[in-house]
């Protein structure tokens, strides 16, 4: 029998294992499973590492073998109990001989539950709750979404101390470090989709992909780029974001006529606020599978993305930098007095280099 | 003989001695000192406590009595040698038979250097650097009033995560927690002097004294209020900094009509760019003997402090909120392009409730 020391410590592992799947599961959750033999030791490690391949229970039953056999799975998530593209968890680790079986968070997802009623049924001694809490930290972003029935956002934005995301002649190259920006692309390739307004396309250009380095290549699943333009006259022939590094959508209104060609294109209903109707932006990203959104800004889109409550957490890269004029780092959003700000949580703050990695949260309530 | 390590532990003592006499010993610097006995155990501390009063040598040295004799003191800064209000600590330490001192940041002032050679001459073994940097940073005011002439200059401000003071309506109560306003009065109570400008005068008529907590009453001297009133109509009769709690300095421009009674005036020069003339107004008040400022704001003032070059440090609390309009932190400074941003480096951040207080010094340099 494992003790609760070592239970609680493979939990811990199948919760790191878990966030490795980030950015290239979804639909699916991430999910991390550690497997512990009839005498406690660790017999076993797996992750769902893509849509479609194995899930993180017949990666771990597959590595354990026969030491499987009385032991015990610890999981991040309920196991599923369907018959999807790969068969029910439940009944792998039944027909494996686990005799317990621990999950953190239960699965709010209806076509998949009841896998705990299964594994009790065929005598399973089941537990749930361990380490619940980093569990559902760690699977934010596919939890909101079956919660919301829309992909969750995370707004990312470098200021300086004073909010300024350019100085007043528009120059922002850099604001934040090499540090800071690097670690932008640990969250791009953590994301499903990666949003920019037709302003930032306008004056940046940019890339939005994420930098594959060498080693990690066979990993890197590259976000879905989005651009949210209007009228098609943003993104232009020879845009960056028209190579094929990763797949692009250009989200145009209903009557636009686009400048560009060869991207894939999406036709949206107009805002009453001008813009694109950001809800159904929403929409038709989760509707392609998409569950988690790095909106990249700029300013004007973050403040329409606000505005919809479509913020869920906040990544803000500070840079110990006073500027005093330029624009600020959010613009709209409807907010204009004090008791209506959005308030939020810090989570954690990091240093990088020189800047300050502040995150927040929303504080999670029903919409 | 006291080892390495109970002198490396000595200074860290006096170190943490000497901030407590940050806001009451101006233009004095702050000075902790612990003296070990011939055997290296702990015989006296001290601290100077306020301008007219003991030095910090004299304080240890009395606590210490006849166990000074054969052994070490621990002093923060070089020993003054000048017969000041309390004569020449260096005198104090050779009489009370003192073999070793041990110093950490030499004396930058003409006037009081000297101490080290006279201590030599007596025949005792002096070194000086241990922990310098730490005990610079405890006497950062000092020291760069000192090398610049004038005070040094903190700009606090309480911010949004997207660096806004108010709402779009004007309001900005409360933008941070109870826990960070409690620590600006800490912060006040560790200055000489606090500035606003006649904005925030308007806006908010402040109160700008420390808020006293009964068992420390005895140690707080109140830091003299400064209100920049260019014209002397923000401040009107009944304004909450004319009340007795603390001093109050009024500045007002050489021709102005002041609305006020009954609070202390100061004629300055106008400003080309509109308002009083900055470097003007930090003459006055280090001729005053104030050598740290807390400039409390506003943005606009601010703006004119960093255009001046007279910002040191900035404080910042971060409200982890998000509101999308209203004023910025800073405003103002001449600065047009991304190139001449000014760069500060972070030195502390901190969880005060929900929110962060950054820290960042202007990397120090010759002006
Ligand atoms: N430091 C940072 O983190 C950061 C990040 C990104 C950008 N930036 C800077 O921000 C600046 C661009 O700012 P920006 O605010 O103009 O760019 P933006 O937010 O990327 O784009 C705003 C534009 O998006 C379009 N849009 C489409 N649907 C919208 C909706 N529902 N609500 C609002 N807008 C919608 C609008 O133009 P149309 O309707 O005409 O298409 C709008 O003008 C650049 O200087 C860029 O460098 C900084
Ligand atoms: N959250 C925070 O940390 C914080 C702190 C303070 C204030 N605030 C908010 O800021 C707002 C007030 O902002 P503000 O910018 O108007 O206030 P401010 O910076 O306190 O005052 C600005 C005024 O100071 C006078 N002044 C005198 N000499 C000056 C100089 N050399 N350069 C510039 N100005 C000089 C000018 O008016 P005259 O020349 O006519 O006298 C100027 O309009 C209020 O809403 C207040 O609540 C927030």
């Amino acid at each position: 029998m494992a003790t609760a020391v070592a239970e609680a410590a493979a939990m811990r592992r199948a919760i790191a294992l878990a966030a490795r799947g980030l950015g290239s599961t979804s639909p699916n959750p991430v999910v991390g499973c550690v497997i512990l033999d009839a005498s406690g030791e660790v017999a076993g490690e797996g992750w769902h590492q893509r849509a479609g391949g194995p899930h993180a229970e017949v990666h771990a039953l597959r590595a354990a073998g026969d030491a499987a056999r009385g032991g015990t799975a610890l999981v991040t998530l309920e196991p599923c109990n369907h018959t999807g593209r790969t068969g029910p968890c439940a009944q792998a680790l039944i027909a494996a001989g686990v005799t317990r079986v621990v999950y953190a968070v239960a699965d709010p997802n209806p076509t998949a539950t009841g896998g705990a009623q299964t594994l009790r049924a065929a005598g399973i001694s089941v537990e749930q709750g361990l380490q619940e809490a980093a569990a559902a930290e760690g699977n934010a972003a596919w939890l909101t979404s079956v919660r919301l029935g829309r992909p969750h956002v995370t707004w990312k934005y470098a200021a300086t101390l004073d909010g300024r995301v350019a100085a007043a002649d528009g120059t922002s190259r850099w604001i934040t470090s090499a540090e800071s920006r690097a670690d932008v692309h640990r969250l791009r390739a953590e994301s499903d989709a990666v949003v920019v307004g037709s302003g930032t396309q306008r004056a940046d250009d940019p890339h939005l992909a994420v930098r594959v380095v060498a080693d990690t290549e066979a990993a890197v699943v590259q976000p879905l780029r989005v651009v949210v333009d209007t009228n098609g006259t943003a993104v232009t022939p020879g845009a960056r974001v028209l190579d094929d590094t990763a797949p692009t959508l250009i989200a145009v209104a209903d009557d636009a006529t686009p400048a560009y060609e060869g991207a894939e294109t999406v036709r949206l209903p107009r805002s009453a606020e001008g813009g694109l109707d950001i809800p159904t932006l929403l929409d038709v990203l989760h509707a392609r599978g998409v569950r988690s959104v790095l909106l990249e800004g700029g300013p004007t889109l973050a403040g329409a993305f606000v505005a919809a409550r479509a913020v869920d957490r906040v990544v803000g890269y500070l840079a110990p930098v006073l500027l005093g004029a330029g624009p600020a780092a959010l613009s709209g959003g409807g907010i204009t007095t004090i008791t209506k700000a959005l308030r939020l949580d810090v989570s954690e703050t990091v240093r990088l280099g020189p800047d300050l990695r502040v995150t927040a949260t929303l504080v999670a309530k029903e919409h």
